[in-house]
């Protein structure tokens, strides 16, 4: 089905496995496709319970494919990198800034795993550089290979960070280290990543995958899939959020929703008996009618 | 005067004590009422310089109680959740989810936390579990026991994060470890607590209130009331500012107006004369008229 | 050229030293006004890739100069404080809060360097406290001694936290530790510092300059300094967006443009070539057109 990315489903926890290992998964415009096509199925597929993304081979992602040298980033003189909408330059050779070809392929990804309603668990197996850490950052959970490297390299190749990974990489490593990750734009090892927050722990590379199925496997025995849904939207957009007023409107109605639910009666019972739950309510069909309380804001304005 | 808390002041530190132990000190409807009820005191009160919450017995808030079984977050039919402000119910079964009467306590309780113009101190004696977690993240300092243990484990029962802690959380420890603990439901322990900064500092149950009580002195001994009540509206406004020009421009009204208070003068000759300071200023008379710099958004809007 | 700062641009490094060695340094409203400046000069000057901030003699910069004793926040009262935009007295004695002389010096500092094209480190030698400590805050590294003292003493001196700092010091450690620094006004040391965030990593007094400039180093021996100024921009102000989309519509843009540039080409032919980079383009004349994407808000509204 796909040509970039593997997808496995056991025992109700998908596996997205890059695919590339001859160009250490580098990413392309098609693996930006298929990423996205795999998180929409997943969505949508009530077998799934929670996502494990990783990396084949000795690396996760080493970043942009550089296949094109020199051209690589000069989107507008790359053949494969026409798009349907036609081009941004215009006849005059100035740039229309706004135009929708521009948009990058990257937080194309990001955005769609910042809207994904299972939660995803990133196994860093190997190097992750550039677009390789940035598509992480929207992972609820990244675990690092003891012998993982990481780098926010765009300003040692005259670019600057991608993936919308300006919003997102203040908000989870803290200003200080996102500052200093990019401006040197150093390689580190997964020691300096952990202490930097931008993974949970660290494991020998044998063992890693092991845990990352243990964390999702935690989330799929124990909790309600529409719970932990709406749980992980709650907890991105309350970034969003001014006010605590506006998370307190919102968690009103959502807890006054789901406490009628056939979940709550099941979560509590289950609980009070001390038997592992088994939760009635889908995903696909049993999401309360106040969601979604946002609209996704257009590329475009 | 209260039935689910007791209050105590010494020394000018109020101590609010969570006071069901039979019941791990679970919280009730009444209970939020009450701890507003003391946190409206303790404002209007210049003889409480500081606030410690913690709990009676062996637990410091097991959560919701879930006395009420299967039936417990179904508010609709619980005859004890009937509101003064009717019902959300309509004639036709359908909830209009912008009643009032849907707002949730626990939200209540920690937007007034997060307005106390009180340092406040959760001391975690024990268990701290749903709401006993949530309601601690407005406090300015959070001490626990190492025989502490913490759950947000909403997502286990059915329901969803509440008390605005979708706005609380990821500020307090971060998204990644929101993520996380609300996604697994786990219970974890003080130690894994501390590691993501949802606790300062672990201690011997033993020794635990005297920590508390030792901060809440190193407070009220050195420091102007009426500064401290500025500085922790200031603090926590100020993310929910947009641009740190918000902040220059409220903090130089704030300077300027303090600068000229018979505090600062103390402040700064009892420093240059190396003696302890006493401050003339009190938060019931001698607040700056830039004060309340913000309006409070009404729950409905 | 200053009289209480000294510069000096030694192989593309700037250092800037607060030079009041006899005073610790303290803060004035002339070193406001010199500050502002060789900010301004640095971001000018392309032969300047990055800055060290730095204080002479044995501390960093003690806060105010108290010199004036108990009248030293009394600004109306100070002669030396008299502005050329008038008094904020009015007739009858009350004060005019919106009149721009009240306007902070410290926040005048703090938001230059937040608005600085070229990274900057703070090399904090000796003890930091009040400004000395938030003028650090909008700074890209922290290093310390391990001599160095801090202390957020406002509500100790009866006053407030100031240079916009209830904006950036809940960003930069968190809101706890912000609460828990400024509501009991301590001196703290190093190890406190760097386990609440305040510095990146603690070094021997006789060692941290050479820190200092080997993290300068790193920074202007591998990166494009106009992707380095663009990133600086993209991190900070990332804190200011509200929803990723706007980060993403931002990043697409800068990449789209920085990828046509020949730094990109460099970048990656550099990078590819294994040798060290050679960037031709100049922050004074090669910002891409979409730059500034922001506009800075005024002092009064």
């Amino acid at each position: 089905m796909y040509e970039t990315i593997r997808t496995a489903i056991e025992d109700r926890v998908l596996t997205i496995t890059l695919d590339r290992p001859d160009r250490l998964n580098a990413f392309t415009a098609t693996m930006c496709e298929e990423l996205i096509a795999a998180f929409d199925a997943a969505d949508a597929d009530d077998g799934v319970a929670a996502i494990i993304v990783t990396g084949a081979g000795r690396a996760f992602c080493a970043g942009a494919d550089l296949g094109n040298g020199a051209a690589t980033f000069d989107y507008a003189n790359r053949p494969d990198r026409q798009s349907e909408a036609g081009s941004p330059i215009r006849a005059d050779g100035s740039v229309d800034y706004d135009h929708p070809a521009i948009r990058d392929t990257g937080g194309r990804v990001s955005l769609r795993i910042f809207q994904s309603l299972k939660p995803v668990i990133g196994v860093i197996n190997g190097p992750a550089v550039g677009i390789g850490v940035t598509m992480t950052l929207p992972m609820d959970i990244r675990i690092a290979a003891d012998t993982a490297r990481f780098g926010l390299v765009f300003a040692r190749r005259g670019i600057v960070p991608e993936a919308a990974s300006s919003w997102f990489l203040p908000r989870v490593v803290g200003i200080s280290r996102a500052l200093e990750w990019t401006a040197t734009g150093r390689l580190f090892d997964a020691a300096e990543a952990k202490e930097g927050g931008l993974v949970r722990s660290i494991h020998p590379a044998d063992e890693l995958l092991g845990v990352g199925r243990a964390l999702a496997r935690e989330i799929a025995d124990n909790t309600a899939p529409v719970s932990v849904a709406l749980t992980r939207q709650m907890m991105w957009r309350g970034l969003t959020q001014q006010h605590p007023m506006e998370a307190h409107r919102l968690d009103s109605k959502l807890v006054y929703a789901r406490g009628r639910s056939a979940d709550a009666k099941e979560g509590v019972t289950s609980f009070l008996e001390k038997r592992a739950p088994s939760y009635p309510c889908t995903v696909s069909g049993d999401m309360p009618e106040v969601f979604p309380w946002w609209e996704e804001p257009p590329f475009t304005v």
